[in-house]
């Protein structure tokens, strides 16, 4: 137990199948891994690519076997359904079951950390209509509430006080509480990655309100919450004026990581820093969960092209921090 | 005419001053330029420091001494109002006179263009309580409307719908006519810098609002906007998911410029990128002004410390963009 890792197979029609094939091929996952998809398509992709990679079933409650990648098969899909970087109805399902599965069986203790590789939320959406991405979902499984991102890369970490919501609902809900508990799960989390982290806060407005000129939600919401958790010990300050804060911390190295108010403030930053290598994290779950920065890249689907350094990035972080739970 | 440039001296408490001396006196000012703001301080910073500029007295209708740096000399104040490093009400005050001089000078012709150095909010405010920021105030006395912020480094430019503002009202503002004032500015101010240019538009929501999901403004207004810039002939696409955007303007080199939906989503990624070289342009005036993208740096004024290379770049693009009116 607490030694395997699993890794969801992510969209069919896009390069989930063939980057975990690849990066197994070359070596590059360096512990014992169960993917969670579907073995006819894995099987498919591995002789329509070359991967020559060993396939093996593997059941739950049975000890994994060794020389092979182990593949939880959930059986939903075959190469008939396969609509290769297309949107499609079947893969879209597919694709949430075997988040489904991973997640119950971190719950389960079956694996000590699960790793996600791009679903295709329209294809999700299809047949879930109310989907709108991993992390509220896996959140839903797990039954949390206050569940956020938290985006890593050399430079920078960012965590969010809201992910995917409209831009006038992430403003609603710039609230002391929700900030509070985004404090400390940052804390906590960027304190398994850093030593002695130093933590700042962005401020909402432009120039952090200007004491109140434009809009006052810094004041009023976000300067509190930061005086409470300083007052707890937290190593945060806080709110800054964003336009300035991300170079701050990293091109004056100032801090180790920015928690933000919204979505794109912390997105924007982190994709323009390091496209390829970022790491997602989930926080706020009883489980670990990471997942690969980058999205099912239609474009390039069952072409062998598509770069590993994401996922293999995200399985040791997941590894990194299912250490110190 | 037309071949004089005006330069505002700025906060006197900062480091406004010191950076057009050392400029100057590094030959770094490579045109004819003209100070607006007070002779007794720009001496007392000249002796202090060791610059040793010849600074001469200019009056509007004469012609500007050769060989010595020309100052539009608005006798307001002196040595002995001086607070170095602090927010002050008598140097905040005559900070705004000098813009308020230099915007006139423009309007009238006596200079060709004008680059600010920075002024401190806040001192403004002490005598001015609704001053939002230079680019308001210069709108304001020109009587021009759709003013807005262009961001200028050599990767990437940046244009704004809205400005200085809380974010709650810059979604209100999101309205297909002020973006479709803000894509004309654009087109036509990045079109003066960039041959053939490619500009991309941001979305307001994450992910663009995914068809709706997250806020319904991308598609009820932002993409309306756009489809009317395409059908005009402006080289503009979008709106593009943000978070990604920026990666494909600046790594891929897929556009010369995006137009944002708010300060911070194209000042975040802009300071990031060019935190001491960038420009700041204000579209939408019918005069050129352009200025410093950096603050008074109370922390470090009068200690011949600050760097000048922002100026000279805001003076080389004023050059550049009154050639071609």
């Amino acid at each position: 137990m607490g030694e395997r890792f699993g890794i969801t197979m992510g969209d069919a029609s896009g390069i989930g199948p063939e980057i975990v094939l690849k990066a197994w091929s070359r070596g590059e996952l360096r512990h014992l891994v169960v993917v969670y998809g579907d073995l006819a398509i894995l099987e498919h992709s591995n002789e329509r690519l070359g991967y020559g990679v060993a396939l093996g079933r593997w059941e739950p409650s049975t000890t994994p076997a060794d020389g092979v990648l182990n593949v939880r098969d959930l059986g939903i899909l075959g190469p008939g359904h396969l609509e290769i970087g297309r949107v499609s109805a079947h893969a879209g399902r597919a694709a949430r079951e075997y988040v489904v599965a991973a997640t119950r069986a971190a719950l389960a203790g079956e694996i000590a950390a699960m790793v996600t590789l791009p679903v295709n939320k329209e294809a999700v959406r299809l047949t879930d209509p109310g989907f709108t991405g991993h992390t509220e979902l896996v959140g839903e499984l797990c039954g949390s509430r206050d569940v956020t991102i938290m985006l890593v890369s050399d430079e920078l970490i960012v965590t969010h006080v809201s992910t995917h919501v409209s831009l006038v609902e992430a403003i609603a809900r710039v609230k002391q509480e929700r900030i509070r508990a985004i404090l400390r799960l940052t804390v906590d989390a960027v304190g398994r990655l850093r030593p002695n982290p130093r933590i700042a806060v962005a401020g909402l407005n432009p120039h952090a309100g200007e004491h109140g000129l434009f809009g006052d939600e810094d004041e009023r919401e976000i300067a509190p919450a930061v005086a409470w958790a300083r007052a707890q010990g937290m190593p945060v300050e806080g709110p800054f004026p964003p336009d300035t804060l991300f170079h701050l911390a990293v091109r004056k190295k100032r801090f180790d990581a920015i928690v933000c108010m919204y979505h794109d403030q912390g997105h924007i930053p982190l994709k323009l820093l390091d496209f390829e290598g970022g790491v997602n994290v989930t926080l706020g779950l009883p489980i670990v969960r990471t997942s690969v920065d980058h999205g099912t890249a239609f474009d390039i689907a069952w072409q062998g092209k598509a770069s590993t350094v994401s996922l293999v990035r995200a399985l040791e972080m997941a590894v990194k921090l299912a250490a110190k739970r």
